[in-house]
């Protein structure tokens, strides 16, 4: 694990640039302090590194497969989510007087980002369950807990979520799943499912998946979305799972990543027999799906991140051990081969890997401390930030779920070209990671999507509150970083590019004012890589600021070389990746209209 | 095979941009005309789509393995093997008088492009043996012609490159297989060698090893190499294959992609048994590898171009088929969801495609051309440009290697986007497409290897005569796309792209020539993609004047848009990649050492 988890960055995150110890002053999370959030930790790196790591690339190898009857996983998997449940890591969120740790959900993410990074198809089980049982703790009735989500904290029954169909992936209004409504609050379901994950296995004794369909006579569209608990079982008297509840396997799906999640293709009332639990109101269920997804899109950047950062990791090993070739001013072929570390391009290569995955690992965990600080508000607690926390998190939320997703999967191909014709056999697992992060960037929302949602909803919700919170945050930071004569020149970079972005969101928002919604949202795509970008740059400001106080204080030989690396990968970032800001807002200034100009026949 | 290849883009560059039909005005090509030149394409596109494409998805599913005896690969590799030779393609650009077609290479890269995409794990057993066949046919005595490649012609043969070793990669320098004279210019040969493609099969009566191997008393490094000729089985009287020559297989290597080609590591003599014969002189041979190796260069480029191709026209399809979503302006939900190709975000995605494969395909044919120029001046006819010929493509070799090997990667990442989860299942083969086409950017020289022959090598060789021969070129491109008022604006930017090129070319040697050479070489990746970018964008400005004079013509509504598109390909290359040059510029001029800066033991 020491390969694939640096402990140090995590560390620094956390604790150094987020103060998420900070999080104890308040009533909620006062039963903690440091060494419990470590402690946590620890054990998380302890399991995935025993229970976790070691079967990844046979559990790829070998992944689900059906029988005729029933889904065959390899057993490691069982064990491994046995060993998470047992650690009491599905209810850590969760309040104490459900049996929860009440731990942050920054510390949670970061016990998910071990997970993801040692094996993030074993680790899609639990993570889909807790992502289910979080849903069901906010909206399920008190009889729908007891019934569904106690067996779920318990790892007895696994959840999954049940959005797209076969002719309906991103398109969300043309779901045809309809739910019949039978008394009882309960409905009878008939649909298709597709992309399934965690829909069919033997690993639970039973399945709670939650459905989004449609009760015949509601609004067209996606107001006219409910959501259901639909088990695979029938629960019988003691609560426990009995006959099939008519939902059925249609068929695997074989995918080139993430192969150990399984992925399913599934019937729900062929048989007319399928029974589901309305969960809150009629025609709310997209509003409760959604109020799951923004997390769960954090946590689908989260895990592209940790991808990259075990990729990044697996690689800078290789090329410290590595040796081959020699300097460029070295022409005498009789000295000794160097470790490839030293070439300039393999660093080049590491680097980029570097301001990625640790630039985006910031990014997420500030994510998760937002949605802390709302868990403070929500419990009472007094916070200066409260009002803008909810604002920020929403405008965050797609560039942590997107940027991540591209620029970490970068990552990954750079791991593999460190490594050369190693990289790109499967005696190494660098391969491996680059395969699974090619999902990130299209599940729980296209990246497409994502730039849609970004700059067609959340810059301009309330009129543009959140883009404003955003940069008066950034701002903050570019004051503080001048304060430090070593940082003054990258501060000033941010701020110009803070400006480029700026003047590209005005030039955007004219044209939406003006009713040009198609130039408008065009390019979207660009504008949130732009802005993803100022924003990881703003995430490196944040490290650099820390990193340089810390040098100015004692710190040990190992310690000094861990924050200059910090410094250079913030000089990194901001030479090489943020530069692309100014073409970028340049471009979108123009409104630029040769995808819309295109026509269909002309390809 | 409509879906992987577009014919209608294969000639538009072949014969409308490339005029490839005015070589037949050389004595050497007279034998030809348009229709034999055609008539070549079709057969190619017949048998692959007969022969190659069908296996494809099930040779990557069930891929060459070691049964403890035998290398097994299923039988359609050798059916379709069969097919190619029986068809004349091994012999396509040898002489007539030695059974050959005599064909341009320019031709025999289309033909070979509608391999590559078909099938390209299929089409590395001959296309492997056709190298081999054309160093030999170059440099090896009558005797050996006649022992080893008149067999490899007639496809009973098959041939290797054995150039790298488990512990030097990249670096050639650092081999330590050896060859000890035995007389008769022949040589026991002792070493190992590793990702061997072709190594070990029964597809063929026999195996020609192409391997590198240090003569004992040479010179040091990559001056002492030499090359030979190792058959896998002794030659028999007949000259057919008896017994073991000593060369084993260790080992095969297991792949993320082109999973077909087997790829294995090799003992050679292990029992002091193995006996290889010289090619040409001692220690000259790196210099004949790199001849075969550069065309091998042009050829890998060509194959990452294809995979992007293939992928780009599934998507395309899938894009016009798939219904999903509305159009951003009509908030009806009733209405009927629209082809997702009519999704700005989906055109976007597409013309990306479009702009890369079909831009890298007109360089690759470039290339050729220009390989076709130098046959035409050996074989004594008189041309103009005879003198730049082979500086030119010197310089565009390893751009057109890694160039395509980059970006038409990023070509099948966004086919699988466009298809969204179906792109990611194996039910689809874009998701294959895409693992084949990442090995591009490693094997006949990483991309990084690439920058710094480029720089290094190519740009500053002879006071930089290829360079001015580039813009030279360039330049007259422009001057011809001026001449059309509506292609003026592009062609001014491609001049002031130019102009930033220079500039960034002129502080970069500038350094040099102070005795900066690490900082000269440091960023020579960004160089490269610059200058590429800076190609591409001239090959775009040559297709934009053919379709612009073409347009100006009577032409049917189907040419029209076929036309039309050509010119949004071009101006999405224009507007949304050729601008990063500036930036590029712009920061090479800094002579930027942050990688050269960052320490060891800071990561």
């Amino acid at each position: 694990m020491s390969d694939i988890i640096s402990r140090k960055d995590l560390d620094f995150l956390l604790f150094d640039c987020l103060d998420v110890e900070k999080l104890t002053e308040h009533e909620y999370f006062n039963g903690h302090n440091r060494e419990t959030f470590e402690a946590v930790i620890d054990t998380a790196i302890r399991i995935a590194r025993e229970k976790f790591e070691p079967h990844a690339a046979k559990l790829d190898h070998d992944p689900p497969r059906f029988d005729g009857t029933q889904v065959q996983i390899i057993e490691e998997v069982a064990e491994a989510v046995d060993a998470f449940v047992e650690a009491g890591f599905l209810r850590a969120v969760f309040d104490v007087e459900q049996g929860g740790m009440q731990l942050p959900y920054s510390v949670a993410q970061a016990f998910m980002a071990v997970f993801y990074a040692a094996n993030c198809s074993t680790a899609g089980y639990p993570l889909l369950t807790l992502a289910a049982a979080n849903l069901l703790d906010t909206h399920a009735t008190e009889d729908q807990k007891r019934l569904f989500l106690e067996p779920m904290l318990e790892g007895r029954f696994f959840g999954t979520m049940c959005l797209s169909e076969p002719q309906a992936g991103s398109s969300l209004t043309d779901i045809t799943t309809v739910a019949e409504p039978i008394g009882d609050g309960r409905y009878k379901i008939r649909g298709n499912k597709m992309w399934i994950s965690g829909g069919e296995h033997e690993l639970s004794e039973n399945i709670v998946h939650l459905v989004l369909a449609k009760i015949p006579g509601g609004p067209a569209g996606v107001k006219g979305i409910s959501l259901f608990i639909v088990p695979r079982y029938r629960l019988g008297e003691s609560g426990k799972s009995a006959e099939s509840n008519d939902v059925e396997l249609i068929g695997l799906n074989h995918k080139m990543g993430f192969r150990g999640t399984v992925n399913t293709a599934l019937n729900f009332g062929e048989n007319d027999d399928c029974v589901g639990w309305l969960v809150g109101e009629e025609h709310y269920g997209l509003r409760y799906m959604f109020h799951m997804m923004n997390e769960a899109r954090v946590g689908v950047g989260l895990g592209a991140t940790m991808l990259g950062h075990a990729g990044f990791q697996h690689s800078l090993k290789y090329a410290r051990d590595r040796r081959q070739g020699r300097s460029i001013t070295d022409k005498n072929p009789a000295s000794e081969p160097v470790a490839i570390i030293e070439h300039a391009d393999v660093r080049r290569m590491l680097l980029a890997q570097k301001a990625a995955t640790e630039g985006a690992l910031m990014l997420g965990l500030y994510c998760a401390r937002l949605i802390d600080e709302s868990v403070v508000v929500e419990a009472g607690g007094d916070l200066e930030s409260g009002e803008e926390t909810g604002l920020l998190l929403e405008l965050l939320t797609p560039i942590a779920k997107a940027w991540p997703s591209e620029f970490c999967l970068e990552a990954n191909k750079l791991a593999i070209q460190v490594m050369g014709g190693y990289g790109y056999s499967s005696e190494y697992p660098v391969e491996r990671l680059y395969r699974d992060n090619r999902l990130n960037a299209i599940h729980e929302g296209t990246n497409g999507i994502q730039a849609l949602d970004l700059l067609g909803r959340k810059v301009t919700m309330k009129n543009g509150a959140a883009l404003q919170a955003l940069l008066g945050r950034v701002n903050a930071t570019i004051a503080e970083a001048k304060e430090r004569p070593e940082l003054v020149e990258t501060a000033k970079s941010l701020e110009v590019a803070c400006g480029q972005a700026a003047s590209a969101t005005m030039a955007l928002t004219a044209a939406a004012m003006e009713g040009k919604v198609d130039l408008f949202l065009a390019n979207a795509s660009v504008y949130l890589e732009m802005l993803g970008h100022v924003v990881i740059a703003w995430m490196w400001l944040m490290q650099a600021v820390v990193a340089h106080d810390q040098l100015a204080g004692d710190v040990d030989e190992e310690r000094e070389a861990f924050l200059r690396g910090k410094l250079q990968a913030c000089q990194y970032f901001f030479r090489w990746e943020l530069p692309k800001v100014k073409r970028q807002s340049e471009f979108l200034g123009t409104l630029d209209d040769t995808t819309l100009s295109m026509k269909a026949e002309w390809f």
